[in-house]
């Protein structure tokens, strides 16, 4: 059993807990947490041991009256790694407590890719974070770039990548975001940070990303251009490529009614999914056109849970003995992500 | 067992098809739906036996390549009651068949209070639905309303009751409609037709309520002001009967960090409810203040969830020998119902 | 002429600056700013002179290119009377200084009343600022509160008021601001602090308010219910008050389409007023109601704008000879506000 | 003087009989509008003749006690040139009154290309609308398409344009219009009507569309990707003759503050323009890059306004002896629109 320690419990923290319970070959060594909240009292309702970040927190857990196991540093040194899911730019600071207690660690996308010495995502790159102490998920739309990006270039060799990713602003949870009612873009960095992020898994081919945010809760949308180099790509090659691509599911607007991504989550909601999470990177079947050797198509990312199964495979991935596939169809098989329905 | 069919398979017949499936003494026959799309799809993923509303939609069944059972009117036919959950004042249209097939049926609040002979909550009125042919579950603010000022009344003798709603202008999958940066209005009618929409559930007291539509898709807002007789009334009188109220939840804005309906939502989605439901009026419990005899608080409701118990509820109310204490537990025990846990 | 300066460029203090330049007893000493951008240009295109907030925004005028008259302290000597429309709580900082200099101020409603002697609203309490040092316009919300109050006070004798507000959460241009997609209340203050700062002007009766912040940028909406001692009161009655009520406006959801805020900011942009800006306070005619002794309307008001003319008559209140009549006269034919057209 | 009617007096139409009223050139023959409202009230106090669209809106004119100076058959035969307004394809039904009383007609961008014999933006092909009877002024995302891709094909010759459109999913006063919290899209139309549209513009280089619906009100938001043929291209080059462009607005993100469209429309309403109108493309200086021979920048696009200069255009083109520098100077002239500001 891999004793995994969650740090953060917010939106990914909350979710790799779920997670890594649900995996037969891990164990939730518990959960840290900067303050106590529902958030929190539901967490001890799960039966997760609940730590305190700091000393601060631990009285305010005290005052709350609600059980508190230590803090976070205490959950370390009873794990074989830890999953860092604090907010961006915490986990660096972390990261020198979980070196000097000698444990592995996972960090997320919104560290810088230095943090650690491998940026992953499972079906491209699971082999090589074996041995490595730190390893880096990269964020969700670097994530789904990379599936989608990774394949096309296995069938067809990707020359050059162009995406417009417009970002959700806000977490359905975070109230105080906005904007309300306009766009929001950083003009200067043409290109954002997203394509150069993609490079750190895939370096072979330039990816340039022009980001949005938008007034929307659910899900990114990106608009893909992507030239190849197989000048008899097509239509058809193109859906059978992403049709076996794992964690990929076809969406489509005219027979099935997806004319947005508000019918995306509510497939989710209807498909059971615990918070009406979707793991997959979702594409519109419909959109995909090969027209000469550039290849248009719309995809959305759930941003809250598009990582998670990324995490858990990156946990075997670091200390474990399975292969690829092997944690793949164990993290899938937990999730309940199947082949697409549609 | 009772064979119950749904008619109609939106929002709240996907809700009522699951919840009837939920119970030990009742059999769904079967859900109709006017078109196939991925709603469709999963309703059959589910074991559902799925009807067209009419010859058109069968064929569109047919095209889809979709299983279709046959018309609404054949399900209607194996079946011993009727949830109509169709449009607003499409119910009306259906009655006829209903009547001529000699099946009983509920009809929602978005029908006329005539279109039956009792409008329901179960905790106001649920022995008054024996022997009726058709019963009208009430609205989400509707009944949110009846279930707190049935309590407050039981306590402290309602005067009179004020509410403002601020409307969610659209459910979560309703992408088409707005506003997006405005409040609309119908100033034409103060009050808006809930107030005297709770009195064909509650008579005895005048109900006047303000209506605003707000650009969310969560939940209804209200703001209550309740004038009551008993002038020794004060918070945590009001606190302790709500407490005990059925279908109540409170929620904290400081110990727990409710600070809006997102945490309410985000609350349902840890709660692991499906498609994150709240059955449960949920009452800001720090908003209590009694001014005098007079009470204020905020409470929102789950507009696509809180009248699923109800139509359970109605259901056996209408054709069982359970009484009102008995049909609740069994339901809220199939929903997930439980005392509120903050 | 009254020497006027303008501390703070921003909603407000862009707004009152243009206002002084309209009138013919005032002079703009000029206004200042913490840093430059497009809103600074367009000020220096107008020909204010544009003072530096401090050295640091000295500098960064400098490194910019843009021409800087000094700091504000600078532009606070060469003045009568400061208008201090820095943000909230930063007014108190700057009191000293106006203290110091020996200058006349006045501050906006998000200070706390007593940073000044005087809570202002024109036409209710215009002739006691005479004297006073410094005096508080109150803010937007509260001032269209005292203007319909007072004004139903004068005729019907108010009982007692409550009021449901359902506030914009972000002004059009602050684009971090949220929330995107729900309610955000703070249900810990019942009655939210516009009550009680109605009593701070009109404190004869209670106030009591409740506060939700929605996703929109334009105008907060009031719901009233106002108990009143004049048992014959009558819709008819109230319109006619209200009619003849300075600085407040009919509009009618009916006849004339004004179906939501949407289409009040629309009537703003047909009339042709700078930036459109709406300085009345907006009555749906139609939503008047008595019910019994018990009057319920909707009333929106433009965040941004209402408390210009406020400002402005203070300055005369405080440093000229006009009347009250006089001074509101000069004021509304200077901004365009003439009898409600519709 | 051209004598010109608008019939339709929405967010077209309004402006265009402002527009038609600040030139010396022409005279407004009136306006016709379906119904009664508020924006009727106004155009009458504006001293334009309203005109009903049908003897039903006729008798609504006068229930309402409107003044109303016929139908707009009578207005247009009062007229030299219709500009039509009216609503998506309700241009082609008036298209053979028009024939009929031998009037010359402009019709917008909603009206297929094949309704009229051109599809015109002034600064493309103003001299080809000589002698054409009828002409179609391009829509708001058509014509900003057009501006910047024929400058950049003057300079550079454009290979291939490539554009995803961020379109508002409503404008400011159309209430009942969302989503409120998606993204909507139409994924069986890659590339999107745009680029072709282009196409009717400017034929020599494909242009290839994407579009998305978000839930803004304010501006249609364009990330370009344009590979042109001059691979000595750069950043400032682009930056040159984009300033050169007629009607081309830059602004920075950096030094002047604008982070979001909330910041451009602001800006309009500091400029002071009626309605706060942007006739202008809007160009992020700072978002230019060329990447090799691949040219990356937003563009925002006020959708009310942008089409406005080019109808006045083509009434003169149509019309006139004035050529296109002459016309575009006065039509700019009259309406404010200067060189960049900033």
């Amino acid at each position: 059993m891999i004793r995994v320690a969650v740090n953060g419990y917010n939106v990914i923290g909350r979710r790799v807990a779920d997670a890594v319970s649900a995996q037969k070959d891990m164990e939730l060594v518990g959960v840290a947490k900067t303050r106590p909240d529902y958030k929190a009292v539901i967490a001890l309702k799960k039966g997760y041991k609940v730590f305190a970040a700091d000393e601060k927190g631990r009285r305010s857990f005290q005052e709350f009256g609600m059980a508190c196991s230590g803090l976070s540093r205490d959950m370390v040194e009873l794990s074989d790694i830890v999953v860092d899911a604090t907010p961006d730019e915490v986990g660096v600071a972390n990261k020198a407590m979980y070196s000097e207690l000698g444990k592995n660690a996972i960090f997320q996308g919104g560290e810088e890719p230095d943090i650690a010495g491998l940026s992953f995502v499972a079906q491209c790159n699971y082999e090589k974070a074996r041995g490595h102490k730190f390893v880096r998920v990269v964020s969700c739309n670097t994530t789904t770039l990379c599936r989608v990006l990774n394949a096309l270039d296995q069938s067809f060799g990707v020359e050059k990548a162009r995406v417009v990713i417009a970002r959700r602003a806000a977490d359905p949870d975070e109230f105080k975001k906005g904007p309300i009612d306009a766009v929001v873009l950083d003009p200067a960095t043409i290109p954002s940070h997203h394509g150069p992020d993609v490079n750190t898994v895939l370096p072979h081919f330039p990816v340039i990303s022009m980001a949005l945010k938008i007034p929307t809760t659910h899900m990114h949308l990106h608009s893909l251009i992507v030239t190849v180099k197989d000048k008899s790509v097509n239509d058809s090659k193109v859906i059978d490529k992403l049709r076996k691509t794992p964690r990929l599911m076809f969406v489509d607007s005219g027979k099935d009614g997806f004319k947005s991504t508000a019918n995306v989550i509510d497939y989710a909601r209807e498909l059971g999914r615990p918070r009406n999470d979707l793991y997959e990177s979702v594409v519109w079947k419909d959109s995909i056109k090969a027209i000469d050797n550039e290849i248009y198509f719309f995809m959305a990312v759930d941003q809250e849970a598009i990582v998670i199964p990324e995490n858990i495979d990156a946990i075997r991935a670091m200390m474990g003995k399975e292969s690829r596939e092997q944690s793949m169809k164990m993290t899938d098989k937990s999730l309940g992500i199947t082949a697409p329905a549609l």
